[in-house]
């Protein structure tokens, strides 16, 4: 099931709430990523504790370990994992792409070899929609897509759209033929078309009309230049329904989110927060830190002052930096806490900014404030 | 401040109380190891939860990694760490003997390199206690003590107990002259003896006779077979002061401390349940898991159903198994929490059964029960 209350509105930018099968979700919202079924470095106490009320898990990952058929012997991925609020898995498209081992791509789907072991797989529109329906049996499901590269040319991003339409379609029968969609779980469609944003409307057009109960932007973020991302989110966001979520797929730089917010969109994912902190990157509303360096050696502060987060509460920079020093995944356990606080007090911050009708001059100020930097990777 | 309260015994055995700077600790007691100021893959939430009201944590480590400055600029062991309860040092004696790069052992003390970056540091008597009274400021700082070797010949095992005799009075002597004893901290004697029992009682009172707020039996679990460490358990243990606390170090197996229990041992600590959860094996009241093994791959139980640890109420075995075999660090930090709160347990076992005087019946059962394996590594 999926409902979404549209709870006010500020220009395009919108605060909701979206009801899902394992409960309701405040948006804007940010989805932590839980990778193969966990959120690296974290417990799921750590990610509730920070605020999370859903989160992102990758099927690429998990078909491959531990594999959709034990997920399912094991009563789903929520019972697997340990996790009762929301989740969404991502179709696999994207990581088979970028991960795996070889890769075809037809017209009936990806074949692939796992990265892990060679082993040969074949994902199409039909298997994602089982594995994450059938399979995981998660609150939200993507609809398989290709992810359009950067740079592409015109004729290559309408290609490439047109394929992602013709597996929409495909997609969705699937997912409706195993009882998805109505009362059991959601399925989101992706609008792809490269930097044109022709094909972004036309890409748009054609998705709302499968009837996802969600629809995504997909296809940024893959190294464009941020301007040419922003164009891209100021046409598509605005004109996908109105009346469901619209999620804007790997965007989590705080700036961007601010922008996106901006333009409509009401769910965010991205690894950088997580990733950064197990590299010792922490975010602060004073800017970031890189905990190794020298100058927090005996620093008895937390790692932001402002921040009420369990680490900000019992750690300081000094005694984190001393176990980032001496290796231990504490470390990146520590900060891998603040920066999920960080990213999700910002949004509980936009959340109540829209309600107020203030968006625009608490966007102004949250940018000034915040540097939470680049990926460290 | 050390303060030691009988409540009960049963035979040799004792049921007691341990009031030090940082609060009190019911005996007999397990203290957990943190290293360098840390429970590896645990933070001390994990530790409070599962029980623990007093840690240890190494010199050797902590004079070498932060430095014993620092933990002095950052206002003790304590406020660095973020851990309130009690904590125990080590003298250093014993890890600079077994990790350091290089050491010369004289009458003054062990010149000695550091395995990490082959820095020459002196630890003498005098040292160890400046540096766990001074810069550390813990609950209770062990004297520096040469661990005898197994295996040794009567006359070395004599030659390196006068040299402990003769260390653990200029010990004893820097301790007080720093302010030690008394109303602050609280400094414990060690005895040594090897493997003879006539040593063991001439170093017990020998130490007994240095005023130490507390006595331990070190040169155990050194390699020695497990039926000549339980006769000099059986040795020393009831020939210990009374009226003070009895430290029998690094020994926890759980066979070990319900032997030295019955013999009159109030404190234990080992790196024995820490290190197995980091390597994949779990204590449970059903004996050993090693949870890589495919017999756990789709188990829907808990590591131990009889267990109400926090990993026990939200993990599943196929579940930390799976982030097992992702190398995911979380793996290690439930298990810990499962095995520490294993062991805590048990020492809560043992107390109730002391305070009702049918130990012998519980250690027994325990005995018979309990199989948590040896150290795998």
């Amino acid at each position: 099931m999926l409902t979404f209350d549209v709870l006010a509105t500020d220009g395009e930018a919108r605060r909701g709430k979206v009801t899902l099968d394992h409960g309701s979700v405040e948006t804007p919202a940010f989805m932590p990523v839980g990778t193969a079924g966990t959120v690296k470095a974290a417990r799921w106490s750590d990610v509730a504790g920070a605020g999370a009320e859903i989160v992102l898990a990758n099927t690429y990952h998990l078909m491959l370990r531990p594999g959709g058929h034990l997920i399912r012997e094991m009563g789903g991925l929520h019972r697997f994992v340990g996790w009762d609020r929301p989740i969404l898995t991502d179709s696999g498209g994207f990581q088979v792409m970028s991960l795996a081992g070889s890769r075809k791509l037809t017209e009936e789907g990806v074949l692939f070899r796992s990265h892990l072991d060679g082993s040969p797989h074949l994902l199409t529109p039909e298997r994602a929609a089982r594995l994450q329906l059938g399979d995981f049996g998660v609150d939200v499901a993507m609809v398989l897509d290709e992810c359009t590269p950067y740079p592409a040319t015109r004729d290559e991003a309408a290609r490439s759209m047109e394929l992602t339409h013709r597996w929409a379609r495909r997609g969705r029968e699937a997912f409706v033929a195993l009882g998805g969609g109505g009362g059991r779980s959601a399925q989101f469609g992706i609008v792809q078309g490269g930097m044109f944003p022709d094909l972004r409307r036309e890409s748009a057009a054609a998705v709302a009309a499968l009837g996802f109960e969600g629809v995504a932007c997909g296809g940024v973020s893959v190294g464009e230049p941020k301007e040419e991302m922003r164009a891209i989110v100021e046409a598509t966001g605005p004109i996908l329904p109105a009346g469901r979520p619209r999620y804007l797929m790997g965007v989590g730089d705080p700036h961007d989110i601010l922008h996106a917010v901006a333009n409509g969109f009401d769910l965010f994912d991205c690894v950088l927060p997580t990733r950064a902190a197990r590299h010792g990157l922490a975010y602060t509303s004073q800017g970031r830190i890189v905990i190794k360096q020298a100058r927090y050696r005996a620093d008895a502060a937390p790692l932001d002052p402002a921040c009420a987060c369990a680490t900000c509460r019992s750690a300081s920079r000094a005694y984190i930096r001393h176990l980032f020093m001496l290796g231990e995944p504490t470390a990146g356990t520590l900060l891998t806490v603040h920066n999920l606080t960080a990213v999700l007090d910002l949004m509980k911050g936009i959340r109540e900014a829209l309600a107020a009708r203030r968006y625009a001059a608490f966007a102004a100020e949250a940018a000034r404030r915040l540097d939470f930097g680049k990926d460290t990777r």
